[in-house]
């Protein structure tokens, strides 16, 4: 299948796959959180291989319902038993501790601390990853048998260095623009710490597509957006409400790195543009499926809630919640690799390229048929395909041409591939046939 | 099943379906037709339990294409043979008389006799039920039997002593105000006489409904009204006709005391309020049917004509003509029973439930997901249920809060049970982060 | 099933299929193209049984992106070979010679005039039909036995006897005034050689419904067009321009003759009228197919062109490319029989009847439903149907009787047939309970 020109950009990339996962394992430790220097550091590698635009938003900012919290550091934390001996390092790993744990000093029987325990029963060698984000709380996550070994009577040390102090949240943003400042927005969250298809993944797949993504040739300016879940969404969503007329489209990309098949889910409309160009793009896609709006999961929640009604599809593999190691120790780097992701990298690559190339066309001279063959249509158009299968797409699109469909709707009335559609309005184009019109 | 309103009500009452039985018994044998002391009769009985606002409406006012009958009174009437003997008593029930028949008195041979009998001959000792309305004759309905005991050489002497005088068609309403004074009808007809499922059984039903529905409580004004078919609908209609565009909603009951499965009738439209809010109400109701509309069966005939064309659903079990005994003797008491009539009202109440419940609400801030966890409607909210699917439930009524969708919208679009939908709505006007709009 | 006025008045010709016949004998044989002595002398034989009016269009006209061609004549043409024989007779059929072959004499090897041959490997008896209309050319077609009998090395005579010359395109019409100048169109093709199924078929079906359509009793106008595909077409819409607001429906009628099962193609839309009375009258009709628009096959690409869009069909039975004799030697007379054509042309009248029968009807007095027993409407209406379906009809016709219905749509509502739905209105226009609007 002949690829647009995002999706063969990133194929022309020798080892696009083994490129994200050698950024993922860089990725994988850092302490991120919804603010700090975790996320930072995060930003900063990825800023080694494309131009990020920072931005800091001070805490405290209000956005919609919601108020950029403190910014949290960590500097030490454990648990020591009666021999002083550190039992639970916080900064083992970056689930060890609960997420914006407060500070905290202090002595404390086995029973009591185990009020401050996070841990998964049915998975005794895991360790849950837990936050706190909106209510002051301290905590630790370890395992079931990291658990059991408390004994309630015994004393134990806690120390919490941590800082709930006024900082910044951090956004960052690419915008490669195009020959209109109508916009595609790619978007994954940088909030997670230590948790590999959720959503390291995410990170370097936007990464990779902002790396690779043509400039220059593309109708539409895409923008690439990095930010924490829900309080990140909103406040790109309100420092940019005066232009949010400009996004045409959007597709949150997230968990797109284990070997669940790959999942669309609709905006909230179920038939946006991007939902239309998305069931064309994944068409071929063996065993994928399409999904229905629902209003939970990522920040579809923020881009596609009432008042905002964005056209934001979510691509993902195993999504929130629907694989065994969502939100645990266990889903490490084992679980991702450079196969899926640059499967997934493709599919999105095909939804961008065919959001790109949709057109509202409108034949010249709409009335009868033109002639096609002193324009040289009536032969091959070079497709490679039967001139006839080219020749159906020609006249689909010649009849089509009324100002009222996309090259998308031609597609799907059709039934035939999108980039034999694209071809043909292309060679249309060229033979002054059909001209766009917005 | 949490119950609204009026289902609670009707649940709380130790015996409804007894009560409603008891009731059946008593009008079973009232010899109903359009007109007449059958009628009056019933209404008083049925008013012992409730206030009814009886209208009397005279003979010989225009309704629409229809003019109100004389009213038809019946003394005397029966066939003797040579010998004296009255071989059929035309008062020994309401069906033996063939309804509004002439005054006659006269000899005639059992050939010219057969002429004005009525038998069914695939139901040998059933009597049928028949009526000359608009035509003036007179008759009487007897079992085959009967029939071919008439010798064709023999005299008989007949006498039907009868009036079809100036009089009144009897009406009687009971409305129990609401907030608003938007109406919600539940409708059954007054004109059949000893017929237990059609129509003693809407008699006892409608009854019970307007009995125990909450006063004081609900959003909606709710009109019970007991008519003679046709002419009854039409006479209410003509009276009506300027408070008309009150209607929000209307509901047909009749025929609902057998054991047959529930049967929903959609309004000419096939996708109103009353429409959708039955197909959410009987969703769980195992066997029940939902069918399209059809311009044949009973007032729906009217109040969907296209000069109307209001939101009038009907609910019967064993509908007008889908039984062997409809329309015959064999429609008798021990055709109905407690449990299905206890069963209807208690569906009839849900349908009624979910149309007082729904509304149209809007996000106060549309833009982003508010802050469940600080107004407390991240954890339970008391349904019982797992918060999970509570939460599901405030995330939907949320998303669709656009002005542009009602609760039974969103219950219908998320699968989720209406209870439940309703519940969360109530929870977030409760924390004021949805209001209600027109 | 009772017929409308243009099936009965079919119905009534003694042996129709057999005249199709007759005329299609005397068509066969002469060689169309899409312009020229074949296409006059096939308008003079149809216009012995109806009077035809003639017009003829200058070369050079232009029509949108098309110019009409230069006139064509075949005086004489063959190959001979080096012993003077004539191997190929270019007259012999109206096939023989590539349509539009442009004059030539020339001696030439075998080897090249290998390139002036056009034949068939997998049907080695028989002769291909190819024309170039539109890149000067001249070819002979022959069959593969013929083609390998040719000597590479050997010489050959070639006379190709022909002119193109400034002349005229003919087109006919046969105009049948109704009672309003709202029309509906007939359209079939004129450009077709020796080719019996496609579409000397089209010319005799298309005649035979222009001769028995009745007059001064039909609503529409009906109009009967005999054009050479695409440019014949092009050139009527072009002489039509201010007028094309008339045209109700269309259907063009080809490939009608062989044992196919009747196959209906939509128009653009897929909604509109037409469609929806083919639907209706086809519903009967035993393995009769619906296919949905696609912008190739007929001359609906010219009709259904964005710029025009007008509500066309087409009925055929085995249609162009879809059987193994298409556009050869072998669809010939043996192809096509009296009872296919019979057949097609009762399905095309239906078609007609149906377009013609549709009303928008609106109740005079919409509330409530009238009294049908003093109007005589509640017994039989003479259809022969139980008068229960009759009574159906006639409460499904009253019911959507509301200025946005037409009958076609209480006929795909109730699941009637159309027929008995027409018969209703018919009562209910008589007893002045509804009344036509437009």
């Amino acid at each position: 299948m002949p690829q647009g020109p995002i999706e063969r950009a990133l194929s022309a990339v020798p080892d696009v796959g083994g490129e994200m996962m050698a950024l993922a394992e860089r990725l994988y430790p850092l302490p991120r959180s919804l603010t700090g220097a975790g996320v930072r550091e995060t930003l900063r590698l990825i800023g080694e291989t494309i131009p990020l635009d920072i931005a800091e938003v001070a805490s405290g900012t209000v956005t919609y319902d919601w108020t950029v919290p403190a910014e949290w550091t960590v500097r030490e934390a454990w648990i020591r038993d009666a021999n002083g001996t550190v039992i639970v390092d916080g900064t083992e790993t970056s689930l060890r501790l609960l997420g914006y744990s407060a500070p905290a000093r202090t002595s404390l029987s086995g029973a009591e601390l185990q009020q401050h325990l996070h841990s998964l029963p049915e998975h005794p060698d895991w360790i849950p990853y837990r936050t706190s984000y909106y209510d002051r709380a301290w905590g630790f996550c370890v395992t079931e048998r990291e658990r059991a070994s408390i004994d309630p009577q015994a004393s134990y040390d806690v120390l919490v260095d941590t800082d709930l102090e006024p900082g910044t949240l951090t956004l960052a943003e690419l915008v490669i623009p195009g020959e209109t400042d109508e916009e595609v927005a790619v978007s994954t969250y940088t909030c997670h710490p230590s948790l590999a298809n959720d959503n390291v993944s995410g990170l370097v797949a936007v990464s990779a597509l902002a790396r690779y993504l043509p400039h220059g040739t593309l109708r539409r300016t895409h923008r690439f957006l990095f930010a924490p879940s829900v309080i990140g969404a909103l406040t790109w969503l309100k420092r940019n409400e005066e232009r949010l007329d400009r996004v045409y489209a959007g597709l949150i990309v997230s968990c797109v790195g284990d070997d669940g098949p790959l999942r669309y889910k609709q905006s909230r409309d179920g038939g946006t543009v991007v939902d239309r160009a998305a069931a064309l793009a994944l068409h071929g896609e063996a065993g994928s499926i399409i999904e229905p709006f629902v209003p939970w999961g990522g920040d579809e929640r923020q881009f596609c809630s009432p008042g905002f009604d964005l056209a934001f599809g979510s691509l993902s593999r195993s999504p929130h919640g629907a694989y065994p190691e969502y939100h645990t120790s266990a889903d490490d780097l084992d679980l991702i690799g450079a196969e899926a992701l640059a499967g997934s990298v493709a599919a999105v690559a095909r939804i961008l390229d065919t959001l790109d190339a949709d057109r509202t066309l409108k034949r010249v001279e709409p009335r009868g048929e033109p002639q096609l063959g002193r324009r040289g249509l009536y032969g091959s158009i070079g497709t490679g395909l039967p001139t006839d299968d080219e020749r159906r797409a020609i006249l689909w699109v010649l009849n089509l041409a009324d100002a009222s469909h996309t090259l998308v709707d031609v597609a799907a009335r059709s039934g035939l591939p999108f980039w034999l559609v694209r071809h043909a309005a292309s060679a249309l184009l060229d033979a002054g046939l059909v001209r766009e019109v917005d």
